[in-house]
């Protein structure tokens, strides 16, 4: 099994979200990482090449330089600040290079149309990677729903919750701030970038549906004046099911409660992300059963998803690991999968969350639905 | 101790709801129930005063006969479908006789509008009963909301799904139909009667505040075409709260999911109303405890909330007792307690409630913004 | 329906146990509470009298002037601390007075059996009360054990770890101590008459068999030296199904741990008494759903066990009802159930627990195996 | 940062363990998997090479040939089935072959005896994997414990229940049977050598004590007869702690129940592995709090076992990884950790569990306390 070959922009030794795609890309030999610029700043380029063991030939001094050197790697994974997602994506793609790109994979739906329309004249591979929708038990869910049997679909709750922006650290006793780029918000707000187009995508990717409507209400609630905190969204879909969606970053008690519950005319299901190899699972007789790994559903009893057996839990990086194992499948057996396959989500899946999200930002600016 | 007399209008011995009452009111001997109009019906009636073991002549004819003999009791517990509530509280409260009304009070805010000036001239006790607001624990959050252990408030969202309508009986395979007066919907959906008044006096209960807008979206999804049976209510608050509310009749695997939550900028609190005996806290650092009875937190460990030990659950009809309990002391105490204390409440916060329903119709039929 | 007059012997006012016993054994209108000796102080004994609106004259002075005036009543409630039921109870048993004791029924195995015969060579109504039993969960699981639901028994695993031997208590820094009595173990160790007992009927209760064999150890970790705190119970049974058992009162964090777990050869079960209104149960595939009320389990659904609708908690207080039931209909239709049926145990139910007790401490004292 | 050199002994591509112990060992880069004898059968062998992308010449035809090779790899990871491990183990340590063996490291305590000194005579590294102490909490819980979080000890209980001797396929009906060496019992049951040492092995890890004396009970409820699939052992410790520990094939409904419960005089804590990222832990107050990641904790925040951030659950893979970790470090930091330090444990530790389990085995046939 051959494996292809990544170099990262951004995702230094002392990013987390770096060292989680390493060792996600690493974990079924799928990908190996054979260069990158981690850090702009040549010194700390070097700590993070020698932490991913990197020969330092592979250590591009610009992006430039890397662009110049694409016949050496298979894409680059494009791990900056979301901000500076448009203006790394630009040139690289215009250059033909294959990306996987951390969410989200713009700041604006217009550049995300850009974006599109630059991978539309390229033949190149493009991803972003949703972690989440990585998870077994999520893809069950997806199953389960389209296959019917939870019936017409009701309602759906998609939750995310986390505390930091108000969570006081034990030892000095204030908010520890999050990175300086969160501190500011764009056109759409950062809490939306980070955590909204994460519970739209799990809506879209379990559900196979978009609302075409929305109601928002935006909060701030942290000593960060003006930075949106909480929102709020209502929507509507065209079946008539209810979408109720919530991310926040000042729920104390809530590190990360990223929850989904689908309920249809025959059945419901819920799942929680600290929790994530079990679904809960109603009936039409409203009997409620817990579905877990080894008792013959499909899809998560594929060995790909047992990397040890039933009973033992696996974890988010596992979650991120199969999403690279998609990426894998969907460039080396395009024929088969699909090129933007439903389970390795490209441009327009993301380029669809964005526009939900401008309509929720017009939703709280002028108090109005706002249709999608 | 003296009890006090009651004699209930409705709630005969089939009715779920009478039977909750009738213990309830009679678990720490604060009333005994003297005498009904349980049943129209003149046979029905005397089943039912056999079964509550009412004298023959307690068993009143009519509500007029009821209204005559009020020297006999000390007040009359209204137990109809609440579309009836209004035409048998104009009469007696026209005749200054007091009142114990299982909510929602009336059917509409007009009605609820009308009942309050009738109680204004007369010399008399009115109580709706909130049921879910007698247990211990939702008291305790209340204390702890108002003691100021969240901080400033940012964020309340009150539950109540049920799966009623689409529930199919293991045996029959089809669903249940509920009471007849429950199939059609009036002004205000019997949905937001049955199930968005408790939602909505709980969030007042435990926060001491009332939105002042909201926008509603409500479904319908069951085989009784035209009957609302899902409502989400999003709503804000004048210091920046956001609030959001969802009641269901159509959430298979929910028989009762009752849910209070509550973020502050320095904790949270959340409690379930199926395991009612504990509270889940966080505090500035996100530290998440358990609260139990028995912890030293005052108002849950009083005498009269601990029937036995801690440790040995409570339940709904425990609950109940003590907002008898509550009424009991509002009459015979008012100096010491107020007319209309605040956790047996009357007939302003029911209408309260009705004016927040009003304004989420009118929301849904303009998929507009209201102020409430 | 006629409800039986009941006197209380012990039980008075401060007591826990008193007003789970009043409450109950009125709550479904089986029994009133007409009479008592409740505390042997005169004073103390008004005080009670009038809480629990006594007519002055039905508190009796005395043991003995409560038997000479039995044909006032129908049964006594022993409510008086475990070490002196049997000087309480053989007179009244020598008097042919009817009673309902309070588990455990006597201190010793040698007492249990002088009871025994004395009820044997007289015409009267005896109960001791397991309350744990009155769950209708507790009950649905010896239906579904008894009904062959789990396959043949292999395992039964019941806990009752509670804390207050160590738990300190926030405000004074220190222990709680137990009732004086309580602080001295006789030939039984206390722990075992106050959860032993319950342990062990729940076993028999539900399995509907007792073992023929323990091994046991003892612990003593509180400040009380000697008094045993701690006792785990190996059991073995005639088809080679083993029981655990495990009581605690130095278990910090357990308020009262009470769990109940049956594995078969085609399912098991599990229930937890802090969570009383659920069973969780597996079947022949490991698959496991969660049993509640109203979903078509007979003996659950039956109206008695039903004060309210499904989806509302129901508590301590009314499983003790439930059990005060039993003994009404044991005593009002003994044709129809017998004397002494399962539900409404009696004096061999009670001896048998006190068999294996002592059984136990022969076995903690030897550390060897002791056949019961 | 140098990687050691692997070879696997068993543990081929169609290998749990073999799958398992291959990510875990590469996940942070400490090691690589350079060759191995995975199969006996060439071909098979040849398949598991190129699974695990190792290049045909390191792909050794026999046992003799890897030992006459061992200046190519850094040490042999030991995969075998458990009765072949003495036999393989003894010419690699006579050979001072370096070794990380899966437990249990022997299938009796003489051999493991014999094992011991074989290693007291070579200058070699020998480790012996008890995955499950790789989780961060079961570290934390040590550090607690160790560290007098909980007072003196007072109970430790630790249960293991699986279900695959019972549990029946969904699409064939019938239970699917266990490798065929599982199949079989010699002198200690398999099920103590498959789960009993893990069990055993926590105890010891999380107290830093093992027991002075055991009373056990075996059972065989399965269709494989004459094999033991359920263990109770109730165990004694010098400073009067008791320990409860249960291990199970047959308990439907717990794929690995396994669980940790350490009672202390001033604490108690408590761990499930299927949700392995919290800690419930009980203070002097009997107050329980969920102690995570992210919090202060000094252990589990190390960098080491945050692969992403707080909030994203880690598994089990992820715990044997940690586990790797730490013989890295043992290895190549001997001084600094020891050459069998706490984390990384070796011959002395696992040769601790199985005198425990012949103790076990002796206490059962003899029906007798037994000192160990």
């Amino acid at each position: 099994m051959t494996r292809l070959r990544l170099v990262f922009l951004g995702g230094g030794s002392n990013s987390a979200v770096g060292q989680a795609h390493y060792i996600a890309s690493q974990m079924d030999r799928n990908f190996e990482v054979v260069g990158g610029l981690f850090n702009r700043q040549a010194d700390a380029n070097k700590v993070s090449g020698k932490h991913y063991s990197i020969s330092p030939e592979m250590l591009f001094p610009s992006l430039g330089e890397m662009i110049a050197r694409k016949n050496e790697y298979d894409a680059v994974v494009v791990l900056t600040p979301t901000p500076n997602h448009f203006e790394n994506l630009t040139p690289l793609l215009q250059a033909n290079v294959s990306v996987i790109c951390e969410k989200s994979v713009t700041s604006t739906l217009a550049q995300a149309i850009e974006i599109q329309s630059l991978i539309q004249n390229q033949n190149l591979d493009f991803f972003v990677t949703f972690n989440y929708s990585g998870y077994p038990m999520v893809r069950l869910i997806r199953e389960m729903v389209l296959g019917g049997e939870l019936g017409e679909l009701i309602s759906i709750r998609v939750k995310m919750p986390q505390e930091g922006f108000l969570r006081r650290d034990r030892v000095t006793g204030s908010v520890n701030p999050p990175q300086l780029w969160r501190q500011t918000d764009g056109e759409i707000p950062t809490i939306l970038l980070d955590l909204g187009v994460h519970v739209l995508h799990l809506a879209s990717f379990t559900t196979g549906m978009n609302p075409n409507g929305v109601f928002s209400r935006f909060g701030n609630h942290s000593s960060m004046k003006g930075v949106v905190d909480e929102v709020e969204i209502l929507a509507e879909y065209e079946n008539g099911m209810i979408g109720s969606f919530w991310v926040s970053k000042t729920a104390l008690g809530e590190q990360n409660g990223l929850e989904i519950q689908i309920f249809g005319t025959s059945g419901s299901i819920g799942w929680k992300q600290i929790e994530p190899n079990k679904l809960v699972n109603a009936n039409q007789h409203g009997e409620v059963r817990e579905i877990r790994f080894g008792q013959g559903f499909s899809i998560v009893d594929e060995p790909r998803y047992n990397r040890f057996k039933a009973g033992h839990p696996g974890g988010f990086i596992e979650a991120f690991a199969n999403l690279y194992a998609d990426i894998k499948a969907s460039i080396t057996e395009p024929n088969n999968l699909g090129r933007e396959m439903s389970f390795a989500p490209g441009i327009s899946q993301a380029k669809k969350g964005l526009e939900i999200l401008e309509g929720s930002v017009k939703s709280h600016v002028t108090r109005e639905w706002v249709s999608v």
